[in-house]
């Protein structure tokens, strides 16, 4: 009896589990099963993968990319660049490492080039038309990579045509107050002026000259601006080091906005309507032409008249002199003109960029963007190749992941390698024009990442602060190069920091307010938050204004991997850090933006605008406390959604919802867009992130206008500060009103 | 052994079933299981909950809600206005009908009305400075409504004040042909200029006039336009018949952009910066006063000069000569002038829109707004009290249904009671200046209904062509008033009607190009998907030009009641429809915004575009090519959306997914704003729906442009033509690019 209890039981108990089981698995719940979606939509940043992505990056891939790169000068719509089209394309198509898709998009654009059969030429002629002196046409050769028949002689990319010949003056960096203290010794009407880089826009130096009179300019980088004073190419610059050679030329873009100057603010496809060539503005007026040091050695140490200002002199061992007008008594050039010789043609060509896309799993209708120019002024190995080789390393190691099937972002990320940027960011802008409404919606964030390499020291970030967060929890993940145990963050620190009222001690971003790479497009027409990404100098160690082989024929595969970053593992730092924020931005489940850190930024500038301008405000009746109404709601705004994002486990709310937060975070700098704002900028939208003449930390608009006001007579300017702080305080309201409850 | 083996059945079943309900019930599949929100946001509208809607939108309460806000005149910051936000406050915030919650805010801004302690005068004034005839300043009183002293005495609101006197003419509609036609007979220089209304805007009339020299303009309302040709208050005109009596005069704002004209694209709040009064464009610039048809008679019917045009001809039984100017020497006018004596003040004043929200419970950041102006210019029965009455009663409904819990929208509901609109659409252009950014991101759809009922034979739509789906949709459920077994579509289509190569015989839908009602900053100025909604007139039985008691003291109750919606069944027609529309927008899954419709709309336009304008952009070697390119994206991307919501079991798939669409389906008209497209238009931004002088049925920028350039000699201005054309391909590429797979 015991026995068939005990069978009883454990039948009865086999049964029960049996039902159990069939209870459990065989019948579906047809109410409650949740559908497969369910989990896709909660997913976010796996770190393991992403810590699979950075061990993956290759300082020898990088290497070789640059090296191909660099094979041939690829000048916009050259055949070299071309040569880099095809490269980009087979890549980024490739079976193992390539894109979902990649393709190129051509714009037919308004560039500049020097006539290859008219050489331009810079002579000084006697008073009997003798050529006493003439500067070298081409850069010279040290290894064979400047002797290539497709490097472009040094030129001033739009500069206009021409034959000025006058006496020669000096005008230091060339800005507006150059010119004005200069005409107040020499009368400058038909002379040529000579200046150096830095100091003002390239065109600039020909646009504050021609009022006064001046018929021609030449610019030259001084030795003091680039060399830390070096000169001599026995063993003092480059081949001996990372100084440029006294025969190096700077070229460059000279104008004043960015895009296809014929197309401004559309797409410049072939039928695309084209404003007559003499309405350009912004271009030279006058002819301009940049020379080596060598020969502006000559010219300047020869030129008579009073000496000029302290600040005004650089690093050749003489007095620089504003200049008779002209040379000395007791130069062999005395009584001589400078004269310019210019050929430059502007021509319409097609320019390309090239696309490639990994299509996102859950939302593929929100975008990363990641870009870099591919164009170069002649081999271009730091500009911008070295950004180029580590966007292809990059793009190598996720596309593996992609084809193995071991990652799909989440949203889906757009690459971008634009071209004719050295013309004035070109291909960039013309793709922000075509595809205004489309990225305006759905782009997240743009990452920059142009010369990835200025000098092997340090990590320098730029950007929106809402991206602070991100880059600095990247950074504290990657590596600093030769220091093992010290992360980029933590190196970056001892190069840049301030102090946060919300972060205590913090690496200190840069702002992207002017047009210096293509992230101006992005950040000032479409209003999407953006960074861009470098490592930089040690300024303990150099003044260069910038690395010296910049824009001249000896940036090349030789320069970079000899005195840039030899070994790559700067380049590998930067697809590192560049890698690990895009991921980020493409995967996680709350968009990682910050508006608190926003906040903090609006807060800092208000500050700083108070104690400017307030009083001399109030004494003309113009209010700021809109403006700081603005900021206060701004911050109550970031906080109250912070802690919607923080409040709750968003991970099991509705997607929807966290949709909503992130459409809110998406949209939060398109927010600050007015077309109105600045009439006499070009694409310019972003009210707090413009370009500024006044200099001031603080809101840019407000801070020009008050500059303007100060220096007018007329009452009318005073509106116009006025005028600027509705339409900064409507601006910063907007956006706080878009980060409060939606309803 | 048998029983003993059946209870062992009997048992082992009852422990397998036991076990199988533990199984299922009583274990949770951690994994599979569905969170809560998954059947939420698969919601979708439910039918029930519109039929009960409708069913419950009550005549009776509309006519009392009309009684109610017409018992005093509600001109814009009146007390008689802030009476009616008191109503609307008080109804929205209602504990068993109200909204979840309702506020109003204020703007301060620029308006004008006349001196009440200094009347304004039109007198004829003999040589000898007798006043030979003065007008009425009052209209007449029929029923007592129009004895309150709040009743407005006829004015034209910003016309400046001051005294010209001059030799009378007489100039139609007050056209640029009418002047330049009168110009040619007339010396214009110090003469008063009488127009009727129609044919061209308020302003424009006195606009039109000055460059002649003419100092002062009358206007009034020809029986012609307005009564079939009736005049005598004795048995034909109110209050005998909905016809205006002889005194009747129309008020009106007599400006040409829409917003407070001291706050151009700000919101004006009470420290924004407001441009100097002497900087307001497009506004009267000699004084212009209105007058009844009495008055007029004697005037024009005293005219000396040529006979006028036979189209210049109103229904005065006498002809009407051009004037002398002045007078006819056979006249008791003879050699006399017409004296204006206006003393019109511009004053800023706050004025108040109410606000009022349903809280959407899927996805609470997307907004669907419904809105109407509150203020009148005297009782405002009509205009636009039957709008608002109308309002009062969906939102009765709506509101209790709320309070109830019976039901929720999916998306959120805006209701809008604006602020100064007879002003120039003030309340609603500074409310989207004020929230551009939120609105545009996050709105879904915008439905107007200002005049409510202008006359009762049949609905009139107008809006954005991709609502044309919903619109008839909803119009096939509600029943024409007095036709039971006639929907609103079935009575709707016998009255307009087209031919649709996609539909076949359909209603035809109105275009909102200007800026007639408060709708025009939602469509002009954010691009939002908007409809306007009436009930309207029998073409058959009457010419007039608008109801005639139109912008009169006879817009009151009395009238509203008696002649243009006894019983008030059209009201609620229109209410029944504009809520059934609402719900389908607030509540369905998929947004029911066609954008198939769209293209077909826009292959219209191309056609006739092609047709006019074609062969002679060929000879001025313009393309429309990229036009064409563009119009057929459209349509295949518009093919390809389709096949998507239609493809797919929307309701199964990932919210994300259906969001995706949704915003697609929302943001389409967003990509058709170019604040560049029309520089001298004031807030238009839409490059497909702009006012346009052509009158031509087609791209309205490209027919202005075109009509421009044909009567240019410049030929610049066919570069004007090619650069409209090349923005309005780009939008339309862009709104196609936003369509297609989404990357």
């Amino acid at each position: 009896m015991i026995k068939q209890v005990v069978i009883g039981i454990v039948c009865g108990a086999a049964v029960l589990t049996a039902g159990i089981l069939i209870g459990h698995f065989g019948i579906t719940k047809s109410v409650s099963s949740a559908p497969s979606w369910v989990k896709d939509v909660a997913k976010d940043v796996d770190e393991s993968l992403i810590e699979k992505f950075m061990s993956e990056v290759d300082n020898i891939q990088i290497q070789e990319n640059l090296r191909e790169l660099t094979k041939v000068p690829h000048m916009a719509t050259t055949p070299g660049d071309e040569k880099t089209v095809q490269l980009m394309l087979k890549r980024w198509q490739d079976k193992e490492t390539g894109l979902d898709q990649a393709w190129r998009e051509e714009y037919l654009v308004y560039l500049s080039f020097p006539d290859p059969k008219k050489p331009n030429k810079v002579t000084v002629v006697s008073p009997t038309d003798t050529v006493l002196h003439t500067a070298r046409e081409k850069e010279k050769s040290y290894p064979p990579e400047q002797d290539d028949p497709d490097v472009v002689q040094p030129y001033a990319a739009y500069s206009p045509a021409g034959h000025p010949k006058g006496k020669l003056v000096y005008a230091n960096y060339g800005k507006p107050t150059d010119y004005l203290k200069l005409n107040e010794t020499v009368d400058l009407r038909g002379t040529i002026a000579i200046t150096r880089y830095g100091g003002a826009g390239r065109a600039a130096k020909a646009i504050n000259a021609a009022p006064y009179g001046v018929v021609g300019v030449l610019v030259y980088t001084d030795p003091f601006d680039i060399n830390d004073g070096l000169m001599s190419d026995l063993n003092e610059t480059y081949p001996h080091s990372w100084y440029l050679p006294p025969s190096g030329v700077e070229r460059g873009s000279f104008k004043t906005d960015y895009g296809d100057m014929l197309t401004p603010y559309l797409a410049a496809k072939d039928d695309t309507y084209r404003i007559p060539v003499e309405s350009i503005t912004g271009i030279p007026p006058i002819p301009i032409q940049p020379i080596g040091f060598e020969d502006a050695y000559r010219l300047i140490c020869e030129l008579g008249g009073e000496e000029a200002p302290g600040l005004w002199q650089g690093a050749f061992n003489c007095t620089y002199n504003f200049g008779g007008p002209g040379f000395k008594n007791t130069s062999v050039f005395n009584n001589s003109d400078v004269k310019l010789d210019i050929f430059n043609l502007e021509e319409k060509k097609n320019s390309s960029n090239v696309m490639g896309v990994i299509r996102g799993s859950v939302e593929p209708d929100r975008y990363v963007i990641y870009g870099n120019h591919r164009d170069s002024w002649v081999h271009g190995a730091i500009d911008p190749s070295s950004g180029t080789s580590v966007m292809l390393e990059l793009t190598r190691v996720l596309g593996r992941m992609v084809k193995q099937g071991k990652w799909r972002p989440r949203r889906s990320i757009i690459f971008g390698s634009w071209g004719a940027e050295e013309f004035g960011l070109i291909g960039s802008a013309e793709y922000t024009e075509q595809y205004f409404t489309k990225l305006s919606e759905r782009t997240v964030a743009y990452i920059n990442v142009d010369i990835a390499v200025f000098a092997n020291a340090t990590l320098r970030a730029s950007g929106m602060p809402s991206l602070q967060n991100v880059i600095f929890k990247a950074t504290k993940q990657v590596d600093t190069p030769g220091l093992a145990s010290t992360s980029v963050y933590e190196n970056w620190i001892k190069y840049f920091s301030r102090t946060s009222p919300a972060h205590g001690h913090i690496p200190k971003m840069g702002y992207l307010s002017g047009a210096g790479s293509d992230y101006a497009a992005f950040v000032h027409y479409l209003g999407i938050s953006s960074m861009d990404l470098a490592f930089t100098y040690d300024r303990n160690k150099t003044n260069a204004r910038i690395y010296p082989a910049y824009h001249t024929a000896y940036d090349t595969f030789n320069y970079a991997s000899k005195y840039i970053d030899p070994g790559f593992v700067s380049h590998q730092a930067v697809g590192r850090t560049a890698g690990n924020i895009l991921m980020r931005l493409a995967d996680s489940l709350v968009l990682p933006l910050n508006c608190s850190d926003y906040a903090e930024i609006l807060e800092d500038y208000l500050s700083t605008a108070v104690k400017l301008y307030q009083s001399e405000l109030q004494a003309k009746k113009i209010s700021m406390e809109p403006l700081k109404r603005a900021v206060a709601s701004f911050r109550t705004a970031a906080t109250h959604l912070d802690k919607v994002i923080h409040g709750s486990d968003l991970a099991n709310e509705t997607p929807l919802k966290i949709r909503r937060i992130n459409d809110q975070l998406m949209l939060l700098d398109r927010a600050f867009l007015n077309p109105l704002a600045f009439p006499d900028k070009y694409a310019f939208r972003h009210v707090i992130w413009a370009s500024s003449s006044a200099g001031k930390p603080t809101f840019p608009g407000l801070a020009d206008a008050f500059d303007s006001a100060e220096s007018s007579e007329q009452s009318s300017a005073w509106d116009k500060v006025h005028y600027h702080l509705s339409v900064l305080s409507q601006a910063i309201e907007g956006a706080a009103d878009t980060l409060v409850d939606v309803i």
